[in-house]
């Protein structure tokens, strides 16, 4: 026998349950968007290798999975360059594509390339699998989905509040408690402006992001490591030392850096933030948290982090406003807002959780025990109407041993098994099993489709 | 500036309008699919290239999408091999895994991969996208979708009844007009076997094949050019002049090959089959078709094809019995029956014919003009109700030009604009304009979510 197929490391198959679950939340994830009139968009798995390289920095650019040109891929290259045994000098003469590695450099390319046709502010989503040669490791996979919603075009806070919003009302979807931290690329520049250490507000950021798992000691010592003068330092204090609500938060940010602009800028994108959001009821948390930093040099306002509160996992979805997306591409000066969803630690933490909803990760409705020809010419009339009727209904193709057809029904997850065997043939009757609660009944046949579809409707 | 970036040729972005379209295909295929008892599966993008070469023919093997292994792809490479300049020595040296080229080798691969976790018979579907290095042209791309659907595990004839089915369901409810061919191989092999030439089944059904195109003489002519006899020739003339119903055909056909086992095997399933089918309203015309071939050397039992009757394009659907597709992974004996419904084709003949209902299209429901401030203050709390009640809206998010935000929701096809100036702030009305007739009502602001909600129940 030959050796049992597998797939490449890092990557997976998805069962039917899983499937179930997925779509639980890839829908839920959708129907919000689509409420708040966000709009799909898709781009291939493939793009060119000048659209990737060099978008990720040097270690991005080594996760970059590579396709081979199809054909004759050597023959463009010479005998002498061949001879090279430099890989990655070989890539470029024999790679001209690579699988998209997030999707936020094929939005900024697709912005770019329709930028005529596109009616700004654009409110786009996009659901797709990327992929990066990371080593594989537990959570961390090869191939796995996004889900970014960006409106690209508008500088209005009010953007950043909609996504605020989806972020709750996705959330209170799911079921799922969670704490928004949000952060200000300006007040960030601000405080590093205000102890005169404006070029090191990446160093500072850093030992900043630290305070919770090394302590405030700890903090400081690293910053002086890092050169920051013991003046700047002593500045720092009262900004790492922030508590109260996020009002009172930023009163006491405001004291510290008010002098600088740009500060005072982050301040007042702040408090209209929170005062667009105190109007409104969310169930999420929403926490001012200086140390929030992802991915600095790209964003330029408001930066985004959720995190579950009842599951220990890294963030679930993260984003922030960006004011040159589309500069790499040849079109500068257009500012978006954006965030991502991660599919995969939000599956993680609903498993945990036990958040999935039975309903909604259910099989067939009702499958017909196949008995044989004379039963099959009772049931297969009732299987149609039911169909009809929208009901999620199968027989068993084969009239197998009972046990083997209860077997499938049950590991299907089934929810009721129907049986029509001689005597209820001719009384015109359906035996009816709960599959869950093995109560089983008899009706008549004209009654399933009503039972059946009352119960569909429940579910819906 | 920049050059406008692109995508790889053969590849595609889809653009809102587009994915809204192609969404109501894909959630109106998987809808029938789950009414049908039918669970989704996924397979990643890449596969171990052990898993896909030698599965498609020689011409497959060089369709395959190869990815450079990732690192120094080079280092077990030794310089002797590398001097070789053969493209397809080296690619086995430096890329072990592929972009997946269709849907039927993974899952046959997942079937022997999962054998002892699946419950057989095991029906399931999967719609992700394939990648082909084949030339492009006019409707051939590099990545399109498959969307198949299978029953693996049961020789019931039910189970082609049940495929039947799914393509009456799926083509009534996208509005499309279709005929389903069918075939049997096992009629074509008692074709062959009768008129003394059994190997040469796929020669004559070749031939056969080509009768629409070229005529019976010109058919005759090439069977005899292949070698087959003058006398097998003359039995073969009444199998290529059948006529009347499918019955009659079976008819006609059991005649001639009544003494071969194999193919009055084939003419029992045939009529098995139109036998179901007789108890049951189909909108599709089914016709038995002889010179339907698609890939003979895989099918072992029934063969579809369903073509749209009103668009002049190749097959919109096809596929067929098939008794080892996991033989190749080391499982024999395992029979089963698919249909592949291609996603790209019958979004052409829909759009040819116009067949996208307007609403499963629409974009946002109700857009709030922006006038500053205070207009955002009385609209903010009307968008919410709007989206509790689950009315996708939005608010256009800076207080632009009047002219720009009409323009806007103009192109973004939205269906109403909320107009709520100083006036109908006093009043506490609002301006309800219908984008499409151009209508304007003034109403309460109360009445707003109703006459809203009301609309959206109906579309759904």
């Amino acid at each position: 026998m030959a050796q049992k197929p597998s797939i490449p490391k890092g990557t997976r198959d998805f069962s039917p349950t899983e499937m179930a679950k997925r779509n639980y939340i890839f829908d839920t994830v959708k129907s919000v968007f689509k409420l708040y009139g966000f709009q799909q968009i898709e781009t291939p798995a493939m793009e060119n290798l000048s659209t990737l390289m060099g978008k990720y920095g040097e270690e991005g650019d080594k996760l970059l999975f590579k396709i081979l040109n199809s054909g004759d891929f050597l023959s463009a290259v010479n005998p002498g360059e061949l001879a090279d045994p430099n890989s990655s000098k070989l890539t470029t003469k024999i790679s001209e594509k690579g699988l998209r590695y997030d999707l936020t450099v094929p939005f900024a390319r697709y912005v770019v390339q329709y930028q005529n046709d596109i009616t700004f502010p654009f409110r786009r989503y996009q659901i797709q699998p990327v992929w990066r040669a990371d080593r594989p490791q537990k959570g961390r996979y090869r191939e796995f989905y996004q889900c970014d919603v960006d409106i690209i075009g508008s500088v209005s806070l009010l953007n950043e509040v909609e996504l605020i919003q989806i972020v709750d009302n996705i959330f209170r979807n799911l079921g799922i408690n969670v704490v928004l931290k949000i952060n200000n690329r300006k007040i960030l520049a601000g405080i590093a402006e205000t102890i005169g250490e404006a070029d090191r507000i990446v160093d500072i950021t850093v030992a900043i992001d630290k305070l919770d798992k090394i302590g405030l000691d700890k903090v400081n010592e690293e910053l002086l490591q890092k050169g920051v003068s013991e003046d700047a330092i002593v500045k720092l204090q009262p900004i790492l030392k922030l508590n109260g609500n996020n009002e009172e938060k930023l009163n006491q940010i405001e004291v510290v850096i008010g002098k600088s602009e740009m500060g005072m800028k982050g301040i007042a994108e702040m408090r209209s933030i929170f005062g667009y959001l105190s109007a409104m009821t969310l169930e999420t948390e929403i926490e001012l948290d200086l140390t929030l930093a992802r991915g600095l040099s790209y964003y330029t306002g408001a930066i985004f982090e959720v995190k579950s509160k009842d599951v220990q996992i890294g963030s679930i979805t993260g984003g922030g406003r960006y004011d040159d997306l589309t500069g790499i591409f040849g079109l500068p000066g257009v500012s978006g807002v954006g965030i991502s969803f991660g599919a995969d630690r939000i599956y993680d933490v609903m498993s945990q959780l036990n958040l999935f909803p039975k309903d909604a990760i259910a099989s067939t409705q009702v499958m017909f025990v196949n008995f044989g020809e004379a039963e099959e010419r009772y049931c297969l009339p009732l299987l149609l109407k039911l169909r009809a009727a929208g009901v999620s209904s199968e027989i068993y193709p084969d009239a197998d041993k009972m046990k083997k057809q209860m077997i499938y029904a049950n590991k299907k997850g089934v929810k009721y098994v129907a049986l029509a065997g001689e005597s209820e043939i001719t009384q015109g009757m359906i035996n009816l099993k709960n599959m869950e609660t093995g109560d089983q009944q008899l009706i008549k046949t004209e009654e399933l489709v009503n039972i059946l579809q009352e119960e569909a409707k429940r579910v819906l």
